[in-house]
């Protein structure tokens, strides 16, 4: 039976501020990426956070970023190799002790905004982020770009990988997303994108923006929760993999660790 | 046989600022208590000082602060219960992954400055801070003043706990410390300082200010190391204990946990 | 003829965090008080808060806060006088930057939450926060709680004062704010509250919680931004008042200044 | 008569955390550059520093630099111009209040780090940079390294541009710097240090470390005060220039404003 995990980030408000419709999304994924207080997220909302994914089922991770609060974390932020090491230790360290306080642990760790960018692209930044990942909890799986360095750096650090793909995102010819800028990066048809999604699970092919098909095969798919309409988007995306007889279950599940 | 623990604040390094004798304290004490990025400290220095600190044998505490870096945790920040057990729970899971990342555990928790004073006279508070303790780690023990309201919370909440005392601090008739405003709040004599210790150690007695001999046990004695004569005062007292044959161990062989 | 300030927090958004409806406040203010970046805000959206603000005439003041963004100001730092006055100062300064870039000039500082209540029964505090405001611009206003100590501070330091009055909240037999935890703290009816001002404006007088009539003749009345239902109401009383033939004018017009 | 700046960067202290040799220092130096609390420095540490360098004569400058306090503001930070024009403005604002209350005015801006080596060579950043000097302050003058895009920024943008060289630093035959990472980038004796820049301001020539001499007429020399070596070669340098006969002057004076 085909499986596919369902992730989006989460817990990103800070202290007066709200952000995301995480009780919305919380319905629609197996997995969530929580904000660890250093591009958003606080200790108290990464307490809440949790403790709301848990009760539904709903599997955390850590969602490590720079810690650069004003520019949530989307501004590259050229750090050595041991910066990113520690401060992804740190956030992982930080968001497994409001797991082990509400009864669960941690399943994975997802980075953030312009430190996933540049670590899906060099490979010394994602073996610092790889090692974060093996010395910061037991059993961690690192979440990043299907075919990026994340999955070699993963290998070679002795950690699972778990490859993420975007329901809403077109592909180059050589795997890699559409870059926002150029036009038809975005697939705004709900249809049209379940229906890649279904082909990438079953299948394991997606058409690029050019027209060839290439193999794709994620563990899981990340969804957005920002808006209303990227909600719903989620809710009939889930409907849709169900209908198609396609399982939603966590990460571990999907990887069979 | 007499054991006693000698703990010190480390790691209050912060980017480009260096701050205390980290290597010469680390001769001296038994435990450290290692600044966790509120107040003090980042995450590169917290791995390094648990580096430096375990490769000597020196025991791991996590050393949380309210969120003030430029007042570095000394201003009371008026601040909910719930908050300050999320904020402790966030440093001691960051440190926790620190000491993971390098073979060790962490062993206890001390509060610091602001939070410290606070909770030792707030049981609500205390009782969030231990609350914390027991949720962010197994087998952790929350140090905190002796005859303090720390005490009563970790035994309400059932988290072991370790009573310090200061070797160069006065104490009034009720077992408080006599506030650095008043003459005589501070013991500038290191020999004085050490045959106070010893006293409180083998008889479990110390003198206040006023004259009276009053109960006073600690399991561990507090340090400092932020200036010369504050490290070469920590080495006599080390020097000391061991010619009257006391023991300097870590909290959990004093604790005989 | 009656002059009247309307006043409002404004600029509270933070990097990609929104609050307030600014646009709508907007309508109905001629004074907004401009987060500084310690509590609320950030240097763009400071810009583009002075901007919005000052195209459609509303004056401009500074409304520094404590630095404990994660708090939002509101929980009380304790800090000294002088590093209120160096914090007070450096957010004027930063605010005035904005105004000067726009073309603009700053009218007034009205210190924020934590920072506003404790000065207000502190002596001490209030000079400090006078002192900046005296040190931190040509002919800039003192906004603070009518009958408070900020009155007193800025007339010995020699600063215009500004006193603000709520439309939507009770006052005590001696002046002060009902506790918002006291019963009847607050006024939901908007017929009401804008009697009250109307009252205010015209005679002097505010009938207390327990009944009796005390005489308050503020020179700005503050309104909420921060709901649907609080725009509403600050378009309602602005209504109100101009029908009674009341003036908004900011507040050098209303201080004659 | 050869009339010189010398420049160095100050009050880069932060709280409980102290850094530089400010009091040595002034005693060579024409110009600070005063930390604007973004990447070091406070709000208190900023009055200090601004008055003690005023008492001295100092002329005092804005070095603003990247929200990034545990990096020091010297790793980059993508930022977008509108956010770096808007950073600025707010730290030169913060900085001319400090002056405003000391009774002395702000007399340049120049950029610290990162923000200084992208914008060198980043016209977009440099333009940004060169918009927040003219709006934040009346006559205020925009140092930054001799021959870069700043000079370019400042013309196009109508403030006056100061051109600083390092004393301690080899230049590339094109006027850049030789960086750090290669052999002979820096000049460790205080004598050939010292020889060179009185060539700079006599001949307007230096030898670049392939042997050739190339134009470089600075208006200010860089110092360094973070270390006693540091603080020795500034006071030879100053000497070796007054026996030379060149003054030392601050800014304006060089440049006649």
């Amino acid at each position: 039976m085909y499986k596919i995990d369902l992730n989006s980030d989460l817990g990103e408000s800070f202290g007066a501020y709200t952000m995301g419709k995480d009780g919305q999304v919380l319905e629609s994924v197996s997995s969530a990426n929580v904000a660890c207080g250093f591009h958003a997220g606080d200790p108290s909302v990464m307490v809440e956070t949790v403790k709301m994914a848990s009760s539904r089922g709903v599997a955390i991770g850590a969602h490590p970023g720079y810690p650069d609060l004003v520019g949530f974390g989307r501004r590259n932020l050229k750090c050595t190799p041991d910066q990113v090491y520690a401060d992804c230790l740190y956030q992982i360290g930080a968001l497994s002790a409001a797991c082990r306080a509400t009864g669960t642990s941690l399943q994975h760790v997802k980075p953030h905004g312009a430190m996933y960018n540049t670590a899906a692209k060099d490979l010394e930044m994602a073996r610092a982020i790889a090692g974060a990942v093996k010395d910061g909890g037991d059993n961690l799986i690192l979440m990043g770009l299907s075919g990026s360095l994340f999955q070699k750096a993963a290998e070679e650090t002795g950690v699972p990988f778990a490859s993420e793909a975007f329901a809403d995102r077109a592909y180059m010819a050589d795997g890699t997303l559409v870059p926002r800028s150029m036009e038809g990066a975005v697939i705004h048809d709900s249809d049209e994108a379940a229906s890649r999604v279904v082909r990438m699970i079953k299948e394991g092919i997606v058409t690029t923006l050019s027209g060839e098909d290439i193999e794709l095969r994620p563990q899981s798919i990340c969804l957005h929760g920002d808006t209303a309409e990227a909600v719903e988007m989620s809710r009939e995306l889930r409907n849709t993999l169900e209908a198609e007889g396609i399982e939603i279950a966590n990460l571990r599940e999907v990887l069979k660790l």
